[in-house]
């Protein structure tokens, strides 16, 4: 294949909405040094561990309230949203030690679940449990209170691979360290 | 919880790569009538039905190569990319019928997979066979070619929903029609 023109302009994005929970700060931030603990949290790994039961409620912009017409079909939806407390700093990071545990070795920023990235658009599938008007009832998000929202798909199994996943030991020993 | 404070402000991104393969045309259109099979492929259905065989190349800015590294140890990866092709009107649209297939009631565009959304991050698992330096040789991947990409993520399996989920009836149907 031959190498394709190069389109680097700038995208512009509008939020469609925003999150609304009770966790006011990310578990990780980073900076020019890298991905590291915020001691802000009374335990970083323990609130990433727990994620699952956090409530969080997403909150539309009214005029797109019909977008999220049979939504309510789905248990699960993939949340698009917006890391905007990553600084600069962290989002020109090349390496990090995965989920700041420096007991594993440092790795490229996309081969990682960081937050801190070139453009930190963050995905999570959450479990909807309601929704009412403009607003989804959810758990499960990993959002920082007020993260503005740039899009929201249904999770279809089907999808996803179904087979020969495999992934790397460092990724398996970092999940097993949010295993509560 | 209280209503957040609404935090509209444009975000600006920039692509950090580029999707190479051959396929020219979108299989589905968007204007302001609504999604649409594209006549201009041959056949619209079965390029959504084979996309799993669809070799792509990835070619990342050479300066964020290093992000990469790592990435080699994960059998599939999340693609998340721009979708450059749809029209300022395909944004607008409220609803669609699923897939472009008018035998399917029309949902609200955030429970479809539509690419036409008020933001088009498109957002695909796929195949990673190999690495070299900038570029990622993949499959699976339903972006036309020189698409620019926005993020690229490790697919973890324990990242997501272990049990329970459901899906509404038109959508068990719609993946029914790509079944080959």
């Amino acid at each position: 294949m031959n190498t394709p023109d190069m389109n680097y302009d700038e995208i512009c994005i509008h939020p469609i909405g925003t999150v609304c929970n009770d966790l006011q700060y990310p578990p990780l931030v980073a900076d020019e040094k890298g991905l590291t603990h915020n001691h802000t949290c009374h335990s970083p790994i323990m609130e990433m561990a727990t994620r699952q039961d956090r409530r969080s409620e997403i909150v539309i912009r009214e005029d797109l309230a019909e977008l999220l017409d049979g939504l309510e079909g789905f248990s699960h939806v993939i949340m698009v949203y917006w890391g905007d407390r990553i600084s600069d700093d962290g989002r020109r990071l090349h390496k990090v030690h995965p989920a700041g545990m420096t007991q594993f070795p440092v790795q490229g920023i996309f081969a990682t679940c960081s937050p801190a990235r070139p453009n930190p658009i963050l995905i999570t599938v959450v479990r909807l449990h309601t929704r009412d008007k403009n607003r989804l009832f959810v758990s499960g998000l990993d959002a920082v209170d007020k993260s503005p929202v740039l899009d929201i798909k249904p999770f279809v199994p089907a999808q996803m691979p179904q087979e020969d996943v495999t992934i790397p030991e460092w990724m398996r020993m970092v999940m097993e360290e949010f295993r509560h």
